[in-house]
């Protein structure tokens, strides 16, 4: 079985979504420890505007700050070229733009239709592609809208597709609100099977009806997908999404793959003490299952 | 696809894990509560020594407070003759027995080898099938044991197997410390699908590794089993277990087979509502999913 390929967003859509600040060295510390736990790609901030997102304004110092460790790639959220300028100067090794798969959510969220938004990207893409760096592309509300309902995966689809076309490299689908099933997951993948590589598709989960871990394993045991989005410690959730948890914590995810047999490379010590690390910031205790219970205690064989 | 058959089990399995007191008046009013949730079956309580278990010392005024819905059955859990006959006292309208596939555990537990466990339960069966109700039977650590470590479905079955034997109606398969992943469900699942009709099985998952949801899913998905426990709230843990943590959440849990098309009977907000009413006495929240999130709020479809 081809390895798990996990994509660690806490320092970005876990943070970005938490009320505590924490201050730039905080957030390179917490990068530098996930770096060390076998993770092999971090989004290690967004380039985006002060104002809409004040947890990000820093990411220029968060990159600055890293120690980096070879083989990991830091990347990072651009939403136009003003930010792709910041993040190449910070040395991304990668960059991902967004849209969405629900015309309401994507004017709600970035006050642009998703056609707008992917026409945004172009410049964003041809640029990065001079710079020699790979892409991605958020794809959020892929199955549920906070202010649509359900998305079809009809919906998703052309989307997806649009952006491939344009360039990019590998697409994260997202369950923004936490709302699907692994039915729901069964038949966005059937949809997207016909036309899109397995390897290019990357599942976002986040947690808020508890069905992250049946998703993503339905997704990797029935449709070969390894890419897989997750934040240590489940940091974050949405403001943008009414109801919206935090993402699917790391930790629990790297166990329920590596419980299944899944190759995942990661010390899941290590992991879980890199958002451990964040607690006292945050003032609240972390909303992962394994952040709970103590991995050297009892029989873990 | 047949219906699903849900066991409540937070006021007996929740309650007795938890540190706070909670008055027997509060108790019953659980009951009560989730009795209008459209569970057809509630373990109220158990009829165990006081010494051992001080949480279920008034389960004796539990039942006797109890506003009985027609169609719910009210089950208890006994030890030996005397708690059976103080749950027929009760009107208990299903005993339940309890053993594990662990003989360390069991040991530690109940002080007793598991064959003697079993052999205890002779007289308790033959009292009860003379009193016309029916019998459940309890295996705990039937993937892994604290002390043990992983438990062989060849360490389980023949436990099962003597249950059966003896007259027991159906068996609660325990994941005791919450750490099997879907695989280990299957292989188990396997085993016992030789000479075990699956109506005769129940999954009773805790969640201390998030695993609970995917293994609940993939049993019914995939061997066809209908009958799962579950606490509201996520109530309890377990003292006997070092990193246990509650049964998986009954609301998560139903909301998931809703999800996924099964036939659950059950009203999600009437069924989260009540364990929500226990939030001031536990001076905690809850660990359910559900909980967290305004089921009116949003598209609920």
């Amino acid at each position: 079985m081809d390895p798990l390929r996990f994509v660690e967003v806490g320092p970005r859509d876990g943070l970005q979504n938490e009320r505590a600040v924490v201050p730039a060295e905080r957030k390179a510390a917490f990068v530098d420890a996930l770096s060390k736990s076998g993770l092999r790609e971090i989004e290690a901030g967004a380039f985006v505007s002060p104002e809409a997102v004040p947890q990000m304004a820093d990411s220029d110092e968060v990159f600055a700050r890293l120690n980096r460790q070879p083989g990991v790639l830091y990347s990072a959220l651009v939403p136009n070229m003003r930010g792709l300028e910041r993040a190449l100067a910070a040395k991304a090794g990668k960059i991902a733009v967004f849209t969405a798969a629900s015309e309401t959510f994507n004017r709600k969220n970035i006050r642009a239709s998703i056609a707008e938004s992917i026409e945004r990207f172009r410049p964003v893409i041809r640029e990065t592609k001079a710079a020699g760096l790979p892409l991605r592309a958020y794809v959020s509300t892929a199955f549920f809208c906070p202010y649509e309902g359900r998305i079809s995966p009809a919906q998703v689809l052309p989307v997806v597709e649009s952006l491939l076309g344009l360039g990019i490299d590998e697409i994260s689908i997202g369950d923004t609100i936490g709302r699907a099933s692994p039915q729901d997951v069964r038949a966005l993948l059937r949809a997207l099977g016909a036309t899109v590589e397995p390897e290019k598709i990357f599942l976002h989960f986040h947690d808020t009806y508890g069905m992250a871990i049946a998703n993503a394993l339905t997704a990797w045991r029935e449709f070969a997908i390894t890419g897989f989005d997750a934040s240590s410690g489940g940091l974050g959730g949405c403001p943008y999404a009414p109801g919206a948890s935090g993402n699917v914590a790391m930790e629990d995810l790297v166990y329920a793959f590596a419980a299944e047999g899944g190759e995942t490379g990661i010390d899941l010590n290590r992991l879980t003490e890199a958002a451990k690390s964040l607690e006292p910031v945050l003032k609240r205790p972390l909303a992962s299952r394994l952040s709970k219970v103590n991995l050297d205690g009892g029989n873990n064989d």
